[in-house]
């Protein structure tokens, strides 16, 4: 039987400028939260912060948009700005209708409009693009972790989601580092004895998830705190999000 | 700034069999597991064991296939008996390739093989369908706990489901009573003050894969308790899951 999984937000880790070391504010954080963090431990950083400090924002008064992206945002009845980047930002188009956008991003994430996002941001001019490579950024994190707190917790990058046939978005994971992203369960025994067919969990998501649970969507509580997840992590970083996570387009039936 | 989220498998709820009432099998669990229950917990009940109690397993030596499923199983590689099955369950299909057979089923949840499943049962011969309604499930296991603890706890029916573009299985809510299953913060004022544009998050799927993270596949913990969602609990039942969370045709891209 496993303990309790243990969902906690980081308090006060507050706005993030460019350039900001966010494993050094989140270490702070935990210290006010009062977490004393232990290796095993899961951060879930979200990925507008990431974007934030890495740069990743864009004013729309600063993109031309282009011929395609005013074809497409007429269509769609969006802003010809947002289009031009969410295009630039993507290598395909998914499904533009209905004032939908959903592309799959140069990182290989497929959602709506490239991961594009204005929300608490100063001004509806001003946008997030996702982090380059998020992965890489959940790396980055977890270093500066080890050097501010002595341990080595486990970052997960995520962010929010829609999906298909269901309303309403959820969080998953667009990065990690130091956490199992999916726990492969096949051929392992049931509680029958018999071996598990197709059960593959996507552990860096429901980790992602869980975490949106502890966080509201007004205050700025970018890291949540999670323990009881002790055994998807690892001590070396591992492959990250994007090359575990990512269902290859020959295995896809929804592109 | 919210509480911890505190997510705990229910020990030694074990086998269940048809017929057999899960919220009395859930309280005594709790005790076991030196949970007191509350108002405002969620207890989170996999489809499988609601699937056994509610007598909807099939033998599959039972099961004649007609021509379609016969013909539909040899494209697809699979055991025509089970293809006649998930047929009878679904009112379409959403996607039949490479082996794999995504429906729509009667219940409006779209997912691979009508949600029939073989794991975890004591031969290959036996699969669970779904709950024919599992918010009905939801409501019956809620007021089961009602009598047997005097408190209210929300009941949430979950299911692993495969999702497009992404690998692996995450939990998601069937079925629900007493949860807000969408928390809706469009109009609301993110932490600048301006309105959140299109944020409605799907707090029932995230209390599904959070509660998942509790448990193991191999052993038999059918029921986790959640404490620390108390801002999505209501005294009244509520319309469920299926009425919230299935995105309605008109306004979906990918059936």
């Amino acid at each position: 039987m496993s303990g309790a999984v243990v969902v906690t937000a980081v308090e006060g880790v507050g706005e993030v400028g460019a350039g900001e070391r966010i494993g050094g504010l989140i270490a702070a954080g935990l210290g006010r939260t009062g977490v004393e963090p232990r290796d095993g431990d899961v951060i879930v950083v979200s990925q507008k912060v990431v974007s934030k400090a890495e740069g990743r924002t864009r004013e729309l008064a600063t993109v031309e948009p282009g011929p395609r992206a005013r074809k497409l945002a007429g269509e769609l009845g969006r802003d010809p700005r947002l289009v031009e980047l969410v295009l630039a930002e993507s290598r395909r188009v998914v499904r533009a209708a209905a004032g939908v956008l959903i592309t799959e991003t140069h990182g290989g994430w497929i959602c709506a409009n490239a991961g594009i996002d204005s929300s608490n941001l100063p001004t509806d001019e001003l946008v997030t693009l996702l982090p380059l490579d998020a992965d890489v950024s959940a790396r980055r994190i977890r270093a500066e972790l080890v050097a501010h707190t002595g341990t080595r917790p486990g970052v997960l990058i995520a962010d929010s989601f829609g999906r298909p046939w269901r309303i309403g978005q959820a969080d998953v994971a667009i990065g990690c580092a130091g956490i199992n992203a999916l726990d492969d369960w096949r051929g392992r025994a049931d509680a029958h004895g018999r071996a598990l067919a197709a059960t593959v969990v996507a552990v860096a998501d429901e980790l992602a998830a869980a975490a949106d649970l502890a966080r509201t969507k007004t205050s700025a509580t970018p890291a949540v705190h999670v323990r009881g997840a002790e055994r998807w992590w690892t001590a070396e970083d591992g492959p990250g999000a994007a090359a575990t996570l990512q269902r290859p387009e020959r295995e896809d039936l929804f592109r």
